[in-house]
């Protein structure tokens, strides 16, 4: 790919975060995951965090996978969708290896990344986003805070305004439900897009594009629900059931996705 | 492991092959999955080449998943559940190098191998399977012959046998569903045990088991049906239906899969 392919690409990635319908991003863990879900009509696909270090039989959010992403994107980056990498908090507590590694998966094909806070301080995460905006200019930068994950959602706010004031082009409060929150988060942000974590039994992607979400990712629950599915199909056929049930692709589908 | 340890368990996985009920073998394509149905009651997982080619972008069935299908070992090998492992055509025309390679399987805690003849000549699959049992005693070698999957079922029974005299522990023939086909392969073999593929709409196991089947594999469906379900899952939230059907683990349960 060009450098200018990969400009329009990103740019591309960015438009779809200003639009009235917010941007679904479905997580892909594998090759196949992210090809299939392309081929379903979604031009973004992200990674999960937890299906590409369970997938691996390593612990998510312990830095543990910082390899095993990269290998993932490299794998990713060369399908046609537009990849935006969950990097944890970019696997390091240093900002210039965050930037190195941001390069890193730009260079692989990437268009956006998702960088975590854990709820650490504020300033090194910001340090984090202004060495990413300078080491991998135009990926996409989508900065989480983790106030309503891990926490209360006390200094949600404060954290989302300095991660957008320090060059986020996104920020990410995935746990966050309540829609009055959210419509006063976004009206914070003052047109920074909002990134709120779809939650089952929760507001549904209309009712979030009315109080103005900007996107709405779907975390780890692909992932969840594929092992899920796995399950309930085996445990039909132990109690003699058909295991035909929901969308099975078939074996010749399936080998299509190949690079 | 000691090697008294891994012996005791490739007893134990032979042993599960000579029971009145079928071994359920359900295919895992990576280290979540394969925790996943150990620790849902099955002793012993395999693993899906289409799975672990799928996963990694590659295609299935043309050796190009040599390496993935070892390191793939290596992760599963750690776990407590009884491995076996598809390993294509054993990615070689030469017995000596599937021997070789079956015993790094073993080596990385694998008790069982598949060991497909993709119908090429016999000869060469007896080659194959006596070069397995000399380079890697203990394992169990799952002969399968593709006369039905690839062709018309012309055949089946010479190769079985032959692949029988040449020691093979078992054998499977895939894409088999007539019982009473399956029931005169039962016969013909005396006591070998025969392992069929669990085929959606086909004879559930108890079926299976009434004639002889001593193994129920699941082959690619599970790994399919993964991929659907997130297909189905991702369907439902953008058309605003809830997408909480099914089994889903939580994100702590997969996070205690970890090794």
């Amino acid at each position: 790919m060009t450098d200018d392919d990969a400009a329009r690409r990103a740019e591309t990635f960015a438009a779809l975060h200003h639009q009235d319908r917010p941007l679904l991003l479905p997580n892909a863990w594998d090759h196949a995951s992210a090809a299939l879900l392309h081929a379903h009509g979604f031009p973004a696909v992200g990674t999960t965090s937890l299906g590409v270090a369970a997938a691996a039989g390593l612990p998510d959010g312990t830095r543990a996978t910082r390899e095993e992403t990269l290998r993932l994107a490299g794998a990713l980056g060369a399908l046609p969708c537009l990849l935006s990498v969950d990097a944890e908090d970019g696997f390091s507590d240093d900002p210039g290896e965050v930037g190195t590694y941001a390069a890193e998966l730009r260079a692989r094909g990437a268009v956006g990344i998702n960088l975590e806070d854990g709820l650490g301080p504020v300033d090194r995460h910001v340090a984090k986003i202004r060495a990413v905006r300078a080491a991998a200019p135009g990926l996409f930068v989508n900065a989480r805070t983790d106030t309503y994950w891990l926490g209360d959602g006390e200094g949600a706010r404060e954290r989302v305004l300095a991660y957008r004031d320090a060059g986020a082009d996104g920020v990410f409060v995935p746990g966050l439900t309540d829609l009055g929150v959210i419509a006063g988060l976004v009206r914070a942000l003052e047109g920074c897009p909002l990134n709120v974590l779809y939650a089952p039994g929760g507001p549904p992607p209309d009712r979030l594009a009315e109080v103005g979400v900007r996107r709405v990712s779907l975390g780890s629950l692909l992932y969840r629900r594929a092992l899920g599915a796995a399950l309930d199909a085996v445990a039909a056929v132990r109690e003699g059931r058909d295991a035909g049930e929901g969308t099975v692709p078939s074996y010749g589908e399936v080998q299509k996705l190949a690079a």
